[in-house]
Order: C-alpha cells, then sequence, then structure tokens
C-alpha cells in the first residue's frame, strides 16, 4: 500500500511554495489540486548572504522531496512570495528590511538556474492572499481583498479572478492608505496609514503610549515587568474586561472599518479577508469591526453586503499560494 | 468631394456614444478609430418619463446620422454612460438623483429594441475614464486613476488595459473613500470622504462656511451678493491673491494627494488623471496637488514616478468613452 501510495504521487505534476521570511523559510510540496504532499521550514539565516541561502533552500527541497518519495521530476514549477519591495515581474529582490545582505538579488534566475524548474515571484503578502483565495475564505469568489494584520498591515487585492499586480508590481499596499490627512506617523514616513493605528505592533504600541500617558489598565503591570506590551497582552486584558484594551480595540476595529470600506469603495471586493497574528484576538475583534463598518459605511447604498471574515489556512497560506502561483505557469 | 466622402463614411463602422445627465444628454457617432463624426445634444427633460425621453434620444440619433450621410446599417453598436447608482452589467438604471422617474429602467433592453443595435452601460465616469484611457492623457499606457471634480468627484479605474469594474458593478468610487475618520459629512451620509472636501461644490462651500465663521476674504461681497459661492469664485480669487482662496485651494489639493496617494498605493496606476469643471482652476491647482503628493508620499521607495495631470478630452470623453465601449461589444 505505501509504495503505490509513492508511485501514485511520482506520477502527478507538483509544485513548490516557498514562504521567504526574514527568519524562517517555510517550503511546501503541493499536488495540482494543491493538496499539501509536505511542508518544512528552515532558518533563513540571511547574514550568510543570497548564494548560501539560496543553495541551502535548494538543498533542502531536493532532500525532503526525495525523502518523502516524490520524485524532483514531477515538479513542474516553484513558487516563491517574499517582502517587497522588489521587481517582483523580474524576479528581482531590491531590498528587505529583514534580509540586509539581499540587495538586488536576482532570486529567480539564481532558484531557475539551480533547480532548472521555472520560478515566479511574488510579494508575500500576494501570495498568502492568492492561498487564501484559491483554497482558503476566497474559493469560489472572484473579487477579494485581503489585510494581514503583524508588525505591519500587508494585503493583497484579486480583482476578477486575478491579482492586481499594478503598473509597477508594487500595488495592494492597502496598509499604506491614508486614513487620516496629516494623521499620526507610520514607518513608511507617511502621516496618517492605516497601518500606523491598526497593525499589531501599532495597536500594542498605541496601548503602551496611553498607559505612559497616564490611562489606567491592568496593562499598566504588563508594561513595567516587560518594558513593552504586545498585541496579545491587549486582547488578553480586553477578555478580562480592561476599559483600556477595550478602547484601544475599539480604535484599531474602526481603522480596519475604515480600510474596509475604501477597498469596497475601490475594487468592490465580495470578500474582505483578515489574516495574520492579530485575529487570534477572534470575534471580539471582528464584531467590533463588522460595527464600525456598518457606522461608517454610507446610506445610499443598501445593497453593500460584503463579507467581512477571517482567513482560514493560517501560516499555510502563503506556501499554498506561491505554490498555485506556480502552477499557473 | 463632399460625394465622396459620405460614400466613405457610410462603408466603415461607426459607433455611437451618449452621455447620459440629468440635464443633456449628449451624443456622438465615432468612427472604429474613434475619429468624431458627429456630435449633438438635446435636454434631458427627465420628468417626460423613461419611454419619452429614450424615444426622442433615439430619434435623434436617427435624425442626425442620416442629415450627416452616416447609413444607419454602419453603426455597429451603441454606448451610454449614465449616473448611478445602477446594475450596469445587466444594463439597469436602479435611481438616479437627477432623474426622478427613471427607477429600475432596463435602458439597455430599451435602447436595443428600439435601435435593433448592441448596446453597453456603464458609469458615466467609467466611461469618461475610458475616453481619456483610449483617445486623451491615459493613450499608450495601461493602469490609469481617473478623478473628475465636479458636484461630487467621479472616478473609474483602468487596472491592466481594463475597466475595473468590482463584484457589483460599483468599483472605483474614489471619492467616497475616507481620508479623515469621523470627518467632515459627505452627501452620501459617510463622514471624512475626499468628496467631502474636495469636489468643486465642496470647495466652495468651505470658502463660504469659513467667510460666514469671520474669515476675511475677497469672496466676502461675492458671497453676499450671490447667496452663494463656486470653486469658479474661489480660483478667480486665488488668482488675484486672496488668502482665504489659496487656504481653501491648498486644503482641497492636500485631500486630492491624499486621494492620488491612496490610489497608487492601491491598483499603481502610471497616470493619475483629474477631469471636471474642476480643473478649469489649472496650473494653480496642479501644482499644489503635485507638492502636497510629494509632501505625504511614503519615502520607502522612491520610484513612485505615477504622473499626476489633467485630462485633455474635456466635455467629449465621456461620448467618446462610451463610443469605445461599444466598439469592444
Amino acid at each position: 500500500m505505501e509504495l503505490k501510495g509513492i508511485q501514485e504521487i511520482r506520477m502527478t505534476e507538483n509544485y513548490i511554495g516557498i514562504d521567504f521570511g526574514g527568519t524562517n523559510i517555510k517550503i511546501g510540496c503541493f499536488s495540482a489540486d494543491m493538496k499539501l504532499l509536505l511542508k518544512t521550514s528552515i532558518p533563513t539565516d540571511a547574514q550568510m548572504g543570497p548564494d548560501a541561502v539560496i543553495d541551502r533552500m535548494v538543498g533542502n527541497i531536493k532532500d525532503t522531496t526525495g525523502k518523502k518519495g516524490i520524485s524532483f521530476e514531477t515538479i513542474k514549477a516553484v513558487g516563491i512570495g517574499t517582502p517587497g519591495p522588489a521587481k517582483y515581474s523580474q524576479g528581482i529582490l531590491i531590498r528587505c528590511a529583514n534580509l540586509p545582505k539581499f540587495t538586488n538579488v536576482p532570486i529567480t534566475k539564481m532558484l531557475k538556474d539551480k533547480l532548472g524548474k521555472p520560478v515566479v515571484l511574488d510579494n508575500d503578502a500576494n501570495a498568502a492572499c492568492y492561498g487564501e483565495f484559491v483554497a482558503g475564505t476566497g474559493k469560489n469568489i472572484k473579487d477579494m481583498v485581503f489585510f494581514t494584520l503583524g508588525t505591519g498591515i500587508g494585503s493583497g487585492i484579486i480583482s476578477d479572478g486575478k491579482l492586481l499586480h499594478g503598473s509597477d508590481d508594487n500595488a495592494a499596499e492597502l496598509g499604506h492608505t491614508i486614513v487620516q490627512v496629516n494623521g499620526r506617523l507610520c514607518s513608511c514616513g507617511q502621516r496618517g496609514c492605516g497601518e500606523a493605528y491598526a497593525s499589531a505592533s501599532n495597536t500594542a504600541k498605541r496601548a503602551a503610549e496611553a498607559i505612559e500617558a497616564g490611562a489606567e489598565s491592568s496593562l499598566k503591570a504588563v508594561l513595567k515587568e516587560n518594558g513593552q506590551l504586545t498585541s496579545k497582552d491587549v486582547y488578553e486584558h480586553l477578555s478580562k474586561g480592561d476599559e483600556l484594551a477595550k478602547k484601544i480595540t475599539d480604535e484599531t476595529a474602526e481603522v480596519l472599518a475604515v480600510l474596509c470600506i475604501n477597498a469596497l469603495h475601490c475594487t468592490e471586493p465580495e470578500k474582505i479577508v483578515f489574516a495574520g497574528g492579530m485575529i487570534a484576538a477572534g470575534k471580539p475583534l471582528l464584531d467590533r469591526i463588522k460595527y464600525y463598518f456598518k457606522q461608517h459605511i454610507w446610506k445610499i447604498k443598501q445593497e453593500d453586503n460584503v463579507e467581512i471574515c477571517f482567513a482560514t489556512l493560517g501560516e499555510d497560506a502563503g506556501i499554498i499560494g506561491a505554490a498555485a502561483l506556480a502552477a499557473k505557469l
């Protein structure tokens, strides 16, 4: 039976999806219908430089597929998602905040040369968005907007069934759309970006700032002990009824709701999907986003039946999406 | 010579473009390469109701093409742009603010039945956007965002060479994206929309409100005499050096610049094109939009070389775009 299973896998067409992060490189191998055949993760060790990192990645792909009985010949293409900014359509990483030695790296060509397979590069948020679109909550729809709430707010846009890339590969930076002219300073240099308020780290920062400015909160002790707060702290204390945690969550939800309204008035998705670490906050956060969406949305059209929901694939969205993009090559 | 000209026109394929407004219906007949063959305009007289208005429109098309020697057989299709909200892909006007008797009107079917030609319906701002894209400042590019500054702010998005329609035909309502959470009330019921600050009529209103609140300005006498201000008044007094007109223009330009930044971070156009009555303000307005764009745009990517410019087709953009959409049927 086991042998038969291996033979079946050998006969199909398979695809590799890579989620290339500053800390870890996640690798998945998928069948043509996006069933996960194997999943692995290695430390990025970016300080070793592009050549060594890519060599280790290629070695890992060959090793793990071999051990799983997946013939290297069945791998038809490879997809890779990375942080930006990059010239994605040209396959070149320009520079990445968490990958200091990766400046002007032709990663697509390097991988292609070392693997002998077609390779496609896309933004990591786009890859995760595409994963949710083909295999997660976005199945069976054609228009979707995706936000991933982490240190920053990444995003992706599916318009009429396709990822929207823009004129220079850097469309769908919705975390850096401005919701407050001359508002809070964002790490990108702009003021008033959605990200400056509502990313996981800025949610935590706003709570810390409020406490430092004198607000009473059960989070005060946590801040004193750890020297900083996380969004997880905020949501834990929200569930315990802390008033400041409630106020901070509401402000985050209000900004996320405005990002939803702006997305609706821009590309008009059927679904707006939130992913990333902060969705661990669960229903209390999602309910407040929906509440503020209804509060702020226009009243001239009643049929704004966009669905706001959480992603369903968790951390696998990136590798699934990258593999699905490879399957389209 | 004249006879030869007429024969040539008879032999080609031609398209009708209609810009259906609350006051006037503009009609143009175009050759396949979008050369204008004839242009006419009739009062809408919306109070006569859909049947009578459409009959007059059809009569006018037949009359004017006939008189110009354009054989009715050469007309291959008809495009029509109307205000929303509408079910554009189904060809149905739901209701239009300036067309009170036009509720649930299957305008595409009615025109098709009366003309015996294929008919396509789209949003009026989309049609004007498409006109600029195929025959105006958007020629030779693939990604464009278009704003028309009038009573409201209409908009259109060209993504990868196509009009972006969204999941329910109401994408590209960028005038109603929120740039100030809980900001100025917009006629759509939302707060803080770009339109609530920077449309032509809201620019004039903000000037009037400032004067009523005690601001000194040479516009004060105009407001007293006319009981209201227009954006034209504001720009006339701007050119005369009035300080309030300068302040109001700057606020409008700043909000328009933020709409440009948000458009760039959303669909990443190569060009952002402003049209509509308010562009008569000319270089002083355009220069301030560009100034605030540079002030507010992020600094993490230097290559944001989007071009911000004015439309070039004037009032003909709507009929050209509608005809070009018909030519694609």
